[in-house]
């Protein structure tokens, strides 16, 4: 596995995002109308509650601008306004205290209005997110004056609309293309104006055109990533989308925070986002089950055993593996990476600590055997801490 | 995205697996008792239903195998017999009409024994699979004394084992190294006896493990992949751990035939081993689902919708990409790359037809008009067909 693109680092209220050694930061996006606080704040404390450490809300008007002052006092972690086109909803979310603004400038158009919130954000020292997706990318035209050219540090490698389009091949200029051109576009228009907190973010619904962008921009720019798959789906296969997208830049060490867009509650988005990153060992965050798929081998119900066990589990914070077998052939071994194992068959069962046997149970008593040595287990994990 | 690793050519069944030009193939395990031959076929015929394309069945005993001349005759799937260490339980497999074997010949230990297996499965004209797990590694001295070195076509890249060990950095031999030293074992005892209808498995639950393993014995022999993340957790977690593992090596064009553990049933296995696939556009299979994840500015209810028509497009084979939209910044622009696409908002909602407006219809009826779009653009394109 690769390791971390080294960015420049930013804050988000307390949180930091970039650098080398910060993690991978996990946030989200409510999904109510954010002028009713009361349902807004209840959804943010359930993310909160999953472990979301940024959450993202739209203002899509004065009215949303304004409940974001009450939203604020009630959450604790940091609060990013999600804004399009209106610069004096930018002004009005600084001014009512948020931690950061997702808000592409291109879309602003007048310059003395995006003059007016860059420097409203440098004085309030809160960073701007970028984020160009698929779905609204500008005409070609539009950013062909900027020309989509060099940014940052003499980087020049891209050629200009203009050339692509010129250059009779204008099928040449593919989508991926325009997504890193737009995206330099928009940092060029924040970066004339000395400002440089910025995060960018690239998302598509193609996986492979939004792993191709985020890698091309890679090597272009020093900012911070957050990545994403944008309406990537159900809870059930946007998840699957979103984590083949965000595993293969990840592995990469590409990328600094993430959000996995899901038509599903909050919650289930900022769990599967440290799935994710736990799946590449980058978060460290609660139980992880190892569970047996089952097979004709088996002589006990292993997947009712995991639904059982996976139940229990829930909630629990401390990062121990736990591991349900049901197979003479993989439980040992598989047992033996874990913190703690269950390995059943014939009427009983092993509880492994670590590869050592701990216990050997009658099946009816194995569950509670096996949560007592999970909780020896977390002591034993918080001791060392 | 790279290029399909070039890959031997081999058969399971009707089913072709490797080569270029070959589709990635889904394949699923059995989890009832093979002996229960109603349960199993039951399973069977379920995982077909979701377009599973290979099933396995564990054969731990002689009824197992004996079961597997019934099993057969009610599929119409290839099966795979997966055995350990019995080589009798391999013959009467093969007897029994399997059309694929998954074995590792280190384990069947009698060389005269492993002799007696492949010839008959020559005969038969199967394949086998090695399948090596992190779970069930031999002990490093086991395979020492072919020393996991060179296999095939003069590539002599790995160490031996005694290398390593003997090189006073023992530290230096991973994980990894032994994961492909075991495989080169396996392959090199296949190949001593003029056997190469080879796939290969190297599986782990740590993800880095399993994809650095791939990646390795990738640049070593010519053998197709079977790609899997073991007992990679429930069919939520475990979804996601697999996409990850499987999405990282797909990208790369490293994978065959893919097999995502779940402790779930065989058909979300499979749900989820082609939702794997059609993130990269590999496969192409039913309704493709675009969906907004909605936010402070949709002023529908979006997630209710999506919902619903999740509902209405499930089992739905046609290859058409629907999108549902609740928002003016990335609506029109995403259902302009959709066949089909629903945009909501103040008690109307427009249905988009490749991007060109087809219908305006009130809200009441708007599920009723997008299911007729869809029919349109199904029929549209299997005209095309």
């Amino acid at each position: 596995m690769a390791a971390r693109r080294a960015t420049r680092q930013i804050s988000v209220g307390g949180v930091k995002i970039g650098g080398r050694n910060n993690p991978v930061v996990v946030q989200s996006m409510t999904k109510s109308d954010t002028r009713d606080v009361a349902r807004t704040v209840a959804e943010i404390k359930g993310a909160e509650a999953e472990g979301c450490e940024i959450i993202r809300s739209a203002v899509p008007d004065m009215a949303a601008a304004d409940a974001l002052v009450e939203i604020k006092r009630q959450i604790s972690i940091p609060l990013i306004a999600d804004i399009h086109f209106h610069h004096e909803l930018a002004l009005a979310s600084i001014k009512n205290g948020v931690d950061g603004l997702r808000l592409n400038p291109g879309n602003i158009r007048d310059a003395d209005k995006v003059r007016e919130v860059v420097r409203a954000a440098q004085r309030a020292r809160i960073s701007i997110r970028i984020g160009v997706n698929f779905g609204s990318l500008p005409p070609v035209g539009k950013i062909g004056a900027s020309g989509g050219r060099r940014v940052v540090d003499g980087v020049n490698e891209l050629p200009t609309i203009a050339e692509a389009m010129l250059s009779g091949r204008p099928d040449a200029y593919t989508v991926v293309d325009h997504m890193v051109a737009t995206a330099l576009w928009e940092i060029s228009i924040l970066e004339a104006l000395d400002f440089d907190d910025i995060k960018i973010s690239l998302k598509a619904f193609d996986v492979p055109t939004t792993v191709e962008s985020y890698r091309r921009l890679a090597t272009l720019v020093p900012y911070p990533f957050h990545l994403g798959i944008t309406e990537s789906g159900t809870v059930r296969t946007g998840s699957i989308r979103s984590a083949v997208g965000l595993g293969v830049l990840l592995y990469e060490g590409i990328g600094d925070t993430i959000r996995v867009s899901l038509a599903g509650d909050c919650r289930e988005e900022v769990k599967t986002g440290f799935e994710i990153l736990k799946s590449l060992n980058l978060r460290n965050k609660g139980t992880t089950l190892v569970a047996c798929p089952s097979c004709g081998r088996a002589d006990i119900d292993v997947l009712r055993l995991t639904a059982k066990v996976d139940e229990l589990l829930k909630g629990r914070a401390t990062p121990i593996k736990v591991a349900v077998m049901g197979c003479e052939v993989n439980g040992p071994g598989e047992a033996k990476d874990a913190d703690v194992g269950i390995a059943g068959g014939n009427g009983r069962a092993v509880i492994f600590r670590k590869g050592a046997k701990a216990r050997v149970v009658p099946e009816a008593e194995m569950l509670e055997a096996l949560m007592s040595e999970v909780e020896k287990a977390e002591e034993a994990l918080k001791a060392r801490a």
